[in-house]
């Protein structure tokens, strides 16, 4: 597997310059965990971030639809556990509301998984109320029926509700792998810096083509 | 209360340049909170981060630390609930401890507040084992037994644990309020990207003198 | 309103000899809690369970469909909001099918809420997969968002799902009612019992004429 | 392993009389479980409520305290993990003492574990704030970091904390075993009808000597 130390898809070195604080790494391996024991977690793919029309869209996405394709169909080719997470929010939600203008609301096109994506009848569909894939619902207790110890990581946006979904993993006690080249933040500065508290905190920055290396 | 966008301490404003996702705010005004229904949550200001001789210790501390006590006393004066978050980890805790070194570990001076801190009797010091205070604790059953309506966050590492926290404050209903200007992250970037994102996302970003101004 | 010692819908009195451990009651007045802040949790009334050609049904279930018809029409008519709870099993759960046969599966008509209920579409269906409405669902936050501070309880089976979502609301903080002729345990020793418990430890036990006064 | 059907300890059997609705049962075996994956969580074994001097005292506590010990026992010769769960109540937690006297507080003896008890400096002490020892605390982030698949019940109140305790281990995925005579109810009635609910719905009822001989 690529060494995350490399950058993920080509790009500059995610840890070139430790900070003090974090430079005081173990590097212990991450446990042997095969794709049986493996969830793909792909957060927000909705209309409503993706598409141009939607309420809230990020820039130039395609890339980020193609690289959470190739990696769904490689969850399906290796029988991967895969988790379609979506945003469905009330309109009583009023904090949520407080800061960003109101989107994804249950019921309508918004929160609708794009079209593009291989969802399969075998998969799950998560339905989430808050960043966190986690938070007020059954996605801990799947993962745990289904033997789970490893939950990879794809979506948008990677600075809010991936990196959301990313602690409480982490929290809970599953190893993370961060796709990185499949998922899109907010901005570029926002894509390092989830990028190195990733790898220095929560789990491992790979691409794309590392997982299916791996899941192969 | 000094404008969010004007920056934190005088520093370069958070949102001079707000990403095309980021942009689609409501800007609606925060509920209106008095102190009695407002707690403080200090965030891991303990000997292993804080002090150079600690397992894991961030540089020149001195700054985020008077900015804490002045937040403290200011709580203390205005019947603010507060409490002193510390973490307290287990050795058998591996996956914490497959990127970082061990540190904090409960029943060690690792974990233990420093003691330059004002920890009165009446405030409460709550153990934690991961990096968000709400994880596997009773803080939110505390805050709303004290029928707290918003959380104001201080603390280090900005990045990890307090920003661990303020999602999860987020998440549960809480009004937010970062003082900036009493947390530390491990970096500039992080600072910078923790910031933004909290602005833009979860609450609002204030300084220590506007918040002492509030509470007035 | 009623008192619980009389013994909810003309039965024996639910106290009449209190243990020695139960006998230690504080007895302190409920909260003054109005219908605007008060929700009625109608837990699985459901065609598995309350139809004779369910694959678990109880036997003699008119009365507790009228009763917790009644009770919807009073919450209706009196701006109380409304859960109806349901359950919706996934057939890899298997630690719920160790003891019990397979029922109420998501995707048949096993978990579907009976017919004859007064279900409004401004009505929150809620879908669990355990036997407490608020594990691994978002109720707590739902009632959250809506500052609700009561919840009052009715439907099947008094002793396993009602008693386990009275359980975690009385945990929460929330004032707990229990509308004992809106329920229906699987035996007469365990109904006994449940109120027992319920009175003795949890909330109060009322009947839905109570109630119907209370929220006039 | 004696059949629970023949009763724990020699007394009534606990299913003699099986209701229509609990009658669906799947009778799957148990799934293969050993000593090292197990984990006994002894409840509430404290001062108020197992002394005559306590403020809230069960009578006649000797034959559960000498059946937990016995127990404990067991679990320390087959390296079985224990957690003494204890409560620890605060005053400002008024819901709590709204119906009972208040009790078990935090810094006061009545929260104590009993003197007689052999707590190992290698157990661990859970202190926790509701009747359900998952409520609030880290103990299901324990037993997951210990690989714990079976979780054994002893002490009391059995029909409340105990009860409460054996609901959240069900839910969570955990093997529930309930060691009876090792347990203690608020009365008779109280005592056969959890009996009955666990045997039917949440896990199995054993007696001490059915455990012991398990673990050997």
């Amino acid at each position: 597997m690529v060494s995350a130390e490399a950058g993920p898809a080509g790009g500059s070195p995610i840890l070139d310059k430790l900070d003090p604080f974090s430079s005081r790494q173990a590097d212990r391996l991450p446990p042997d965990i095969g794709p049986s024991e493996t969830a793909l977690l792909v957060i927000d793919m909705v209309h409503d971030y993706l598409d141009p029309a939607g309420a809230m869209p990020l820039p130039d996405t395609a890339p980020v639809l193609a690289a959470a394709r190739r990696l769904a169909d490689a969850a399906h080719g290796s029988n991967v556990l895969l988790v379609w997470v979506r945003p469905g929010h009330f309109e009583h939600a009023d904090g949520l509301f407080r800061k960003r203008i109101v989107h994804a609301l249950e019921g309508t096109p918004g929160p609708r998984l794009h079209p593009s994506l291989p969802v399969l009848p075998t998969d799950r569909v998560l339905h989430k109320r808050r960043y966190s894939a986690f938070f007020a619902t059954d996605l801990d207790l799947y993962l745990r029926e289904h033997r789970i110890r490893r939950a990879v990581l794809a979506g948008v946006a990677l600075n809010i509700c991936v990196r959301a979904t990313v602690h409480d993993a982490f929290f809970l006690g599953y190893d993370v792998w961060l796709a990185a080249d499949a998922c899109q933040a907010t901005g570029r500065r926002e894509h390092d810096s989830t990028l190195y508290d990733v790898q220095t905190h929560f789990g491992t920055v790979l691409t794309v083509a590392d997982i299916e290396k791996a899941w192969r």
